[in-house]
């Protein structure tokens, strides 16, 4: 039987539905308004269209737009000047450093100027920390949507085998931490693990998060698993992901395409991340 | 062929030499000293005995001792006074508050006081967060003495597969994360993993950490593994550990005995996580 294909774009809408009900709750029994600040180095194409998604959407859902916009040979103390105004603007709920930044910007140095509070894309060595601790904090937006996908799909992640293939600070390691905390037994496999398929063969849901486009076929997985498809990337047929759908979708009991799986739902979780930061700063 | 027995103690002792030496060379070299403050509240017997020890071999090693003590009835506010003025404090290099706290304390937050360059325990928000995100600094000393361990039997394990039994922010949790980082595939399991002898028989290395004694037999090991054992319980024979020694030695190539193997390599790395932060504040 061919798998369930988990409608990211369907969930994604709802959720940013339900968001603007919340937004315009939040708005009327507090008084304050909610704002997002975008903030944009240089001029790189792709950078411009996810700023641009960012902005049209936390817009429909009433977020005020605080988009900032440098240069792209801005200097580390520019950037860092405007991330510490939006931090000290009380209308500014969240602040989202659009990456990759130019060569020349310590990423890592700028990031970490963004209150722990103000983090939606829950980037900050604090923001790390606090999901590390299992205290509340701003969680990174991929790792919330992978969750809330597999909520939605009904899949209990008690006791289950999650194997995640991937440990990158933005996907891989948060979303181990996430499926932890709900209980289930997680493998982390990467790059130098060896025998891939003799991990992933035994998960119940394996989320695959490494950026290298078919790295899992059918071979990789058992009948029945939920597989999670974090990877995109361009091919001559169009755009594909980690895992190889045609294949797998034979076998998986559910599994997300790409595009149109994880990819619509970390946006929504990016706008209700602002209205948890302007929750938290209340 | 029965395991090799891993003399934690032996190392332990070797580390605590060398570090006398690396001591001595940072004050000759620096003209500064390397002070720990130990801060124990209240007077229960066993942290009595631990902050003990920590006084005394730190100042073996020629690290400046900074006790405090605070009676068990002292208010949050004076327990956080107390961390303030040590972390204001330039001649105190390392902060160690003694664990547990009185129930009426918060723990986190006083924890958090702790600024992250003297947290010789490891055990802050930001520490994690570092911890998560590779940033250099001051991790756990019960995982930094597993890994110690690990490395000095000469156990590489990039490539292998390392299970971890039990999910702690002390141990379990930057364990995982520590042997990650040394390209392992890490396994978390814990309470609420079904059928764990499924997990820990595949693996290369297994390090128990659940507080359940003699949680693991002969039947969770595969012949010829590794197995760390960081549980230690009393009962009526002394003290035994997460794993059923008698049994499990006889399969394994390398075990850790219970006491006489983790436990000493925590003070040792604690001292060492003084010098470092003397290094870092330098």
């Amino acid at each position: 039987m061919p798998a369930t294909i988990i409608d990211g774009k369907s969930l994604a809408a709802r959720l940013r539905e339900q968001l603007g009900t919340d937004v315009e709750h939040f708005k009327r029994s507090t008084g304050r308004s909610i704002g997002l600040a975008t903030v944009l180095v240089g001029n790189d194409p792709a950078s411009e269209v996810y700023v641009g998604s960012k902005r049209r959407l936390s817009q429909q859902a009433g977020i005020t737009d605080h988009h900032r916009r440098l240069p792209g040979d801005a200097t580390q103390a520019q950037v860092a000047g405007v991330l510490d105004d939006l931090a000290a603007d009380p209308t500014v709920s969240g602040i989202l450093l659009q990456l990759p930044l130019p060569d020349h910007l310590d990423t890592k140095e700028l990031i970490d100027r963004i209150p722990w509070e103000k983090d939606v894309d829950g980037l900050t060595t604090i923001s790390a920390g606090r999901l590390a601790r299992n205290v509340e904090g701003l969680l990174p937006c991929t790792p919330l949507g992978i969750i809330s996908l597999l909520e939605d799909e009904g899949v209990q992640l008690q006791g289950t085998n999650v194997v995640v293939v991937g440990r990158s600070d933005l996907v891989g390691k948060p979303v181990a931490q996430l499926v932890l905390q709900k209980n289930a037994t997680v493998t982390i496999a990467h790059s130098k693990t060896k025998d891939l398929a003799a991990f992933t063969r035994q998960a119940d849901v394996v989320i695959a998060a490494a950026g290298v486009p078919h790295l899992l076929g059918a071979e990789h997985i058992f009948p029945g698993a939920v597989v999670i498809d974090v990877g995109i990337h361009r091919s001559p047929g169009g755009l594909i992901g980690d895992v190889d759908f045609d294949a797998v979708s034979k076998i998986a009991s559910k599994i997300t395409p790409v595009p149109g799986g994880v990819g619509p739902m970390t946006i929504a979780e990016l706008l209700r991340n602002t209205l948890k930061a302007a929750q938290l700063q209340n």
